[in-house]
């Protein structure tokens, strides 16, 4: 029996001993830094309210899907509608119920600890969601949730969350994002208009071309309406852009082979291979703008998207299982940090699916290039295991101040405190530990749990720099 | 010292505190199950008998053989025979003295402690092996092994062995498992027919036309040969294949390469890089067949076989040391589990020797698909550390569901209780300390416990799904 | 508060519990091995003092200066004196300031640590380097190294150095060696020889040049001047040699494709592939020119030099940020180890940068061929995490038996003991916590203890083999 008083306090720090606890006091109380979500702006419109608990917790929650369905759950049955408009299911009682069902599935995986922790911290439910207590805790969650209470502004107050960053296409035209900044800040994120092969990359460049409010007929043109649009995003509060891609590869092309494959894009016959190479370039090329008007670059490398190509041909993108690949970043990267990285005007924000390059190469790079900060665990990895593997890998050869700090990465607004939690428990769990081998001072331990909490996530992503007047 | 009496019940339990020995107490009791090993089924004849102490513990095992030739010990001193006759030591209790010498080496070795576990709860030797006990001991094993008390089927009873699998070539004709399903399976293993460019391969060959009955000219007819012996190892209760490769590829190949590469290796013209094709293929093809018959199918990816040639000309095969290498999961397995992966009627069990892949690749392909299933740590990490890592790396995000359970892939029938018991006492360590951390919830850690050492292993090599009547 | 008593005795033991403690007692005592460093032989000469306390402690150490560099600080403010003999800080006392501004920095890094414990344990001063605190400890390390005390052969009785190893490229004179062996033997290292690439190949032949007396005017000259100079190196006491390569291929070329690489080279018509081609080759033929000689042959892969060209341009080399990559052991080594490897009179010492490896490539290498040990952690794993990652990796598939034992690689005299004794220490730890779980036997832990600290260093290096008469 887990004692739920205990739980409350003291859950994750007993690995620390009574030191964890100690320092964790000294930063719980600390306002939440959460500069990367996939949160929608459009949540924080009047009258705007969070998903039902089906949704919430489940359809729009690719762990809770990912599990699920490799368990020979169909999707359709857990909400999610396929392409061909075929049947699935619609009640969102039905979809919480199935979970329920299955709830011992997420045992030992962070996502059953965010979902007990969300539950208890969020919606004050302690008891333990099962097949039999799924329809009570349904609606108690669903009546909080339709409440005054957890309008998503109200939620920001009580979960002191004193920045939050969305994630936005470059096309968008953020309209949603009139007079949230600087609280709620877009993110610049083009991958779409980049991938040239890909089935939605007319649609995207239309966008882009809407939002930018030019014709887009060549890649002068191309690089123009991104100027345009990031000097639009840093207008309503942007301090960063997200980009994703497979490879690490950043070499740059010949200025006529860019715009000879851009071209033939436009054209319609563009090659995969063309396609890559002109990824590779872009990030070298959006690196060079970021040192120009300072917004800070994240780059998540390594998953195979849609891997399972059935599945994404029947639901679309983002449901058809990313996996990741190994990732080569040090010779990825070196002709991007061979031209700009010992420039500290840029800021690189690095995030990785390949724990073996941690130790062997994330950390040697943020250990020397003035631009390159570690970004937090990611995806599979912001978990507690994953958590500590990676401070055990990176610090000992990048130090603490090369690292970024802590993003969410939610799609969950309920989600946010509780994975902060989570990471700055584990924190003090962490610092608890090497201060007890001696390996951390004493002294420097409350100092460092502040900046992993707080302080390095503000001072990387430049939240005290770039605030619209 | 070690406090003997505390060896015997609390060994390997301490790093867990006093929640671990509660946990394996639920478990240590529960009968083994065992899919996987390489015990000859010729051992449960009428008269059988195992191998003296110097070729059970020493010469057969490929682990001490490694071992001790890594410090210069010629293998003909520890009894292998080199292929051209030359001399070697046929006195077994010569090689038993020597490995005594050297018994030094294994310190800190898996090795070690399944050798200590096995003398000491098989054998019931409590002494220390010594070169000064060496004569002792093996006097004592011997006198035990040549008992009716450790005639096989008897330590099959006293093991409390449920199910044991053995691994057979797709060329056996099965003889001496008449009678022995359901306790004990054999295991389909078609390699040695598919590597057409190995000096074997026609021996292989011709074993399977004379098992399978028919003339092998071309791959229509070895298909139907594969067909016709997965049906007559079916038949004698086997659930599950078996297949090693050193590289994950799956790539399907046209209908007519297939048909001519097969003709070419007939012809004797194979090339190397053509029958490479030909593996990865036909690995997309047996699942093809799993699919069809319900086999399960387990995948062994990753070891470069014969690295030492020398070794392997003087010796043969699986003596000359076969390294790991780096292992692409996620893009090698992809065209088999896009035709496939999301048919739950394919069971696959993947088996890695690179933990780099463990959260990278297996476990999110784990927690994606229906069909796959991780298998235990296999060959050099079914040891004490190799159990915490895999746990930890797999389980945060393919789930525990997603395991297979514990196979031990033992040669020696006697280091089959030990090697379970330590596979579940590292469970039980494991589990203990996430309970202790909030990670697991203590009312689940017993259904865990239980799950990792039966349940899962029963339920993913379908153990209750096809017993032949 | 560290306790500073505390800190001289227990420190990084605590993990251990007391039986860590117990262990450790029982090594302190012993003498240093440290058949590796990068201490130069002129400092033995007689009136030779120690760099001041900013070259000692910063200008000299990469570490430190990566660290400082990736927060923004200009090299040259660090003393480095750029190629074009530009500004650069000439004030000893002035980046020593710079370095104690910055000394949060290294907290939880092993250069932190390192600096603690020879600041307190070699020099006395418990104070902690703060801003502030800077200054009066500057003038406490200066008097000490201008003091008698402090001369480099009072340092190596201070800490029972019982043998310590320079690296030496192929040139050398080796003028500072006459008289300094067996206590300080030189190492042969000829990378700068081989690199027909390297802008500063042609310096380094010449050199080699004139130390072997003859002119080097084709592949076979080349090779008897290298003969000439290891049977130099050996009558100064050398036992090893050391080679580092980004890449572990030893792929054996034609005897006239060497021919006519080198001719090549020496015409200034050298393909960057071919020279490639031509190190790997050399990394077989020195491996056939150590079986002969017997002097052990070290391996450093996986480092790419100088990535950040920029750097490297203005300063030279080994200051451009060297970052590791994917090292492939098991396929690079094939060609060398199928020669060669099954022959112990070859000894190779293998060094990785890639932990991936530790238990996919070298464990199973050095677990079978008897030719092969493992180097300690090297570079960024020579730490904390990175010793007890090293050990649990390697041991339980290599054994203990098959490791090199401990080397510190130091650039500073007065880095070795504390270096030596945090392996030590870590070590004790290691074992104490593999005894309380049952995993090494007790009785055992002692002799491990003592190996680990000094008897397979002295082993492995030959170190009682080959002294000059």
């Amino acid at each position: 029996m887990v004692r739920r008083d205990l739980l409350s306090t003291d859950r994750y720090l007993a690995p620390g001993g009574p030191r964890a606890r100690e320092l964790y006091d000294t930063i719980a109380g600390l306002p939440i830094v959460s500069p990367h979500t996939h949160v929608d702006a459009e949540l924080f419109a009047a009258g705007a309210r969070l998903d039902p608990p089906g949704r919430l917790f489940v359809g729009s929650d690719h762990y809770v899907l990912r599990l699920l369905y490799s368990r020979g759950i169909a999707l359709e049955r857990l909400g999610a509608a396929p392409r061909d408009g075929g049947p699935h299911e619609t009640d969102d009682r039905a979809v919480w119920r199935l979970f329920a069902r299955h709830i011992d599935l997420f045992a030992a995986t962070p996502t059953g600890l965010w979902l007990r922790d969300t539950l208890e911290h969020v919606f004050g439910i302690e008891e333990r969601l099962t097949p039999s207590s799924a329809d009570a805790i349904y609606d108690q969650v669903e009546r909080q949730l339709a409440s005054p209470a957890f309008a998503p502004m109200a939620l920001l107050d009580r979960f002191r969350i004193e920045c939050l960053g969305t994630t936005d296409p470059a096309g968008s035209t953020l309209a949603a994002h009139a007079g949230l900044a600087p609280r709620i800040r877009p993110t610049f994120r083009p991958d779409a208009v980049v991938a040239l092969d890909d089935p939605g990359w007319r649609s995207a460049l239309a966008a882009l071309e809407a939002a930018a409010g030019r014709e887009i007929d060549d890649h002068d043109a191309f690089l123009d309406a991104l100027a345009e649009r990031r000097a639009a995003f840093r207008e309503l509060g942007a301090t960063a852009t997200d980009h994703a891609a497979t490879s690490a590869d950043t070499s740059r092309l010949p200025a006529a082979e860019v715009a000879s494959i851009f071209g033939a894009a436009l054209a319609g016959t563009i090659t995969e291979a063309a396609a890559r190479r002109f990824e590779a370039h872009m990030l070298n090329e959006f690196a060079r703008q970021s040192l120009e008007d300072g917004l800070v670059m994240q780059l998540h490398i390594g998953s195979l998207r849609d891997h399972n190509s059935a599945l994404a041909a029947r639901f679309g993108r983002d449901v058809g299982g990313d996996i990741p690949v190994a990732t080569d970043w040090t010779r990825g990267l070196r002709p991007l940090l061979d031209e700009l990285g010992n420039d500290a005007r840029l800021q690189l924000v690095l995030y990785t699916l390949d724990e073996s390059t941690y130790s062997r190469e994330l950390a040697p790079l943020a250990g020397h290039y003035p631009s390159v900060a570690l970004g937090s665990p990611w995806w599979f990895h912001d978990s507690p295991g994953g958590i500590e593997r990676f401070l055990d890998r990176v610090t000992e050869t990048a130090g603490l101040a090369n690292l970024a700090g802590f993003v969410d990465d939610a799609r969950s607004l309920v989600a946010v405190p509780v994975r902060h939690d989570l990471w700055r428990r584990q924190v003090c769990v962490w610092l608890a530990r090497k201060a007890a081998a001696g390996i951390v001072d004493e002294d420097d331990a409350p100092r460092l749990a502040r900046e992993l909490a707080y302080d390095l996530a503000r001072r990387t992503f430049r939240l005290d720099r770039q605030t619209p007047e």
